[in-house]
């Protein structure tokens, strides 16, 4: 199993034979706070679990946010086309300045550029991967020497909060009501607010809750925002990831007063996790990001930014991946999310939430009907145990007693999950 | 002009038109501290001077450390290749491990293993491009909230400084001795370290040198840090680019007793600095190292590592590159070293340093012979606008009153701003 496997492998860096004694124990060389404060906190609930399959059934695994893992979503022939076309021209094999490429740069304001949005060059930075976005975001907004925090979702993904801590910043949940799919609570999120506060993360759509807010409540956050005097970082990853019937809207969108740094990439949509394709954009309107931009720069001078063969490639790539492929995806996704609501139903204790978008679902298990069972992350241990069926434990993103879903996995396969989930809830429910 | 280009291009990103005033004063978003000790040395040098070239005369720059940039120095057919054929099998688009596919690691373990150096899979950490990896291994070792602070030498590459001071790190230099072929001059380095000294950075071979240690150098080095129980981050990114008769030592090699965090990558010898490959490598012969092996995992984990296509392609590039392409590219930066070597020593006023490897030159200029030129800064000002010749002063490396010449442009262009130099030189000296 794929978790296993990086489990291994990264163990196996720090397996280094028997230690010597004596003499040498000054040397033993102690981390920084930054390197222990940078925490996995997956990895810190799954290697804590006891994960031993069924040996009768062979494993399904609904725990990777990683949809090329089965092979069963390719890639849009234009978007592989495009990077063998760079590497053939060989002209974008040189270091790019720091921001990226003017020209890929250009593209992706271009492709950000709709529903009243007007994104320029200027406001674009590439980086590598969301998650550098993200860090640059964090490490550019909040100061640990000011004891800064910033507010971040619950349930949400755990990224920001190892970005954050791992730099000195403290983070503060607001929660999300699963009740008002999974919604902002505004009030909880304005009680979090304090004069340490340097910035707002929002991440619509959501992981893991697969929710997609409307642009009426996106407006009141932002106005709260707003109120408030405080930036927001929009984690957008999953753009248009959005089922029919809804429709995703930007932050930018709203053309509040709030500055907002906008976070995105190719992962998700074009299914290339692993080519670490990044993006910020400084949407600004009342000029208050000024010195961002300025620390943008700079801190992208750190590592200088992206991969250059997939920075040439990008306007090839969003301009001409076609609709078609896009479609296709969102439809696999629904049809995916309406197998697992329906199959999942008829599991006793279980109320699956339908997701609006995104390759995730959200499952509430009733935990006080499997007394069986202590926690969640008992239930998923036996899960696995009995039905070689993997869930990450709502523990991950902060929602003990739910599990999440991931949906890109082959429909064969998904609906022999559904179903061995069910038997299990309904041999365990009491 | 590259250079300005790029600062253009930069430049771009946060002049956003005029600024409001008024109610939204609240609203300047001030910058981190992470953001504002995050500088770019050559830029702020570069940045302020006026460059303005000859019209008569085109630009000529010698001043850009990548040798990509004139296209006369093609990748290895092999190299582009793996690529491709990674690309048309289509397995390495999702996730990577964060510190790297294993086969990609042991690639990289098995080509630097030799010269009685052994290197495990589990020491290797790939990252996004050396300036990664540096950055992981200055975080994992230095705590800004000890005070802690790195010995880096001078003359030397800024980036050292950036990512250190950065995170809170303070630096201090220690000397490199041109009159010993810029050997580290022990005693200095000595005296630099105090109780918060939580890293040596040793760049070997040097930029901007060019200059290579021998066994018997490094190994002084060495036996320094180890009396003085100080780790070492080597940057060797320039290894193995060394001129016929001069042999690179790496610090693995010595089986010192000392930790060390090894710095490398493509960028260099590979000719593909934008692919942003790069790696650490853990050399611990005493186990002092346990805990920053698992710093380095965590740190890995913030962004997630480097481009899959690059690492899936990795092994073939390692492997099947012909050490034909590598003494090709050996014998042209030695002839390019000959010939600035040769065109500057006729240049009245000039010093030219023979290196013994890399793609630098550094030249010592007799300022007191100028007396026309303020200092160096102003030199490189004249020369420009009236040979339209660029090189990067020696401030930009701590040394002022040198300079530094990249080797990597076409013969011809070599050849004709060496000779543009000693007009200059000649008609100026005094």
């Amino acid at each position: 199993m794929l978790e296993h496997q990086i489990k291994n492998i990264e163990l196996s860096l720090f397996a280094n034979g028997t230690e010597r004694k004596g003499e040498e124990e000054a040397w033993k060389v102690q981390p920084s706070d930054s390197a222990k404060n940078c925490r996995n906190f997956i990895r810190e609930i799954v290697d804590n679990l006891d994960l031993e399959p069924n040996p009768e059934k062979p494993v399904i695994a609904l725990s990777i946010g990683d949809p090329t893992v089965y092979g069963n979503l390719p890639q849009a022939d234009e978007t592989i086309k495009a990077v063998v076309k760079i590497l053939e021209e060989g002209s974008c094999n040189g270091y790019a300045p720091s921001v990226g490429y003017e020209d890929s740069r250009r593209a992706v304001a271009e492709y950000l550029s709709h529903d009243g949005v007007e994104v320029d060059k200027k406001d674009v930075v590439l980086c590598s991967g969301c998650s550098s976005s993200l860090e640059l975001c964090i490490t550019a907004l909040a100061c640990a020497n000011k004891k800064q925090n910033i507010l971040i979702p619950r349930p949400g993904f755990p990224i920001y909060r190892t970005l954050a801590e791992s730099i000195g910043v403290a983070v503060k949940y607001y929660n999300l009501l699963p009740e008002k799919d999974w919604e902002v609570d505004l009030y909880h999120l304005e009680s979090q607010i304090d004069q340490y506060t340097a910035a707002i993360v929002l991440n619509n759509p959501s992981n893991p809750c697969g929710s997609v807010f409307s642009r009426k409540h996106l407006s009141d956050i932002l106005e709260l925002a707003y109120r408030r005097r405080i930036p927001v970082i929009a984690d957008e990853i999953y753009e248009q990831l959005v089922f029919p019937g809804k429709k995703f809207a930007s932050t930018a969108s709203l053309h509040s007063q709030v500055p907002i740094l906008i976070c995105g990439g190719l992962a998700k949509r074009f299914l290339v996790p692993g080519w670490r394709l990044g993006w910020i954009v400084v949407h600004d309107e009342i000029n208050a990001f000024q010195n961002i931009r300025k620390a943008l720069v700079s801190l992208s001078q750190r590592t200088i930014g992206s991969n250059t063969l997939i920075q040439g490639a990008l306007p090839a790539i969003l301009r001409n991946t076609p609709q078609s492929f896009h479609d296709d995806l969102i439809n696999t996704l629904r049809k995916h999310a309406e197998i697992a609501f329906e199959g999942l139903k008829q599991a006793k204790g279980m109320s699956p939430y339908m997701p609006e978008g995104t390759m995730y679902m959200v499952v509430e298990v009733q935990m006080n009907r499997f007394p069986k069972f202590t926690n969640g992350l008992d239930f998923v241990q036996k899960l696995m145990e009995e039905e070689s069926v993997f869930l990450l434990p709502g523990d991950c993103f902060q929602i003990p007693g739910f599990m999440r879903i991931v949906l890109t996995v082959p429909e064969n396969l998904l609906k022999e999950a559904c179903s061995r989930i069910c038997e299990f809830c309904n041999r365990n429910y009491v």
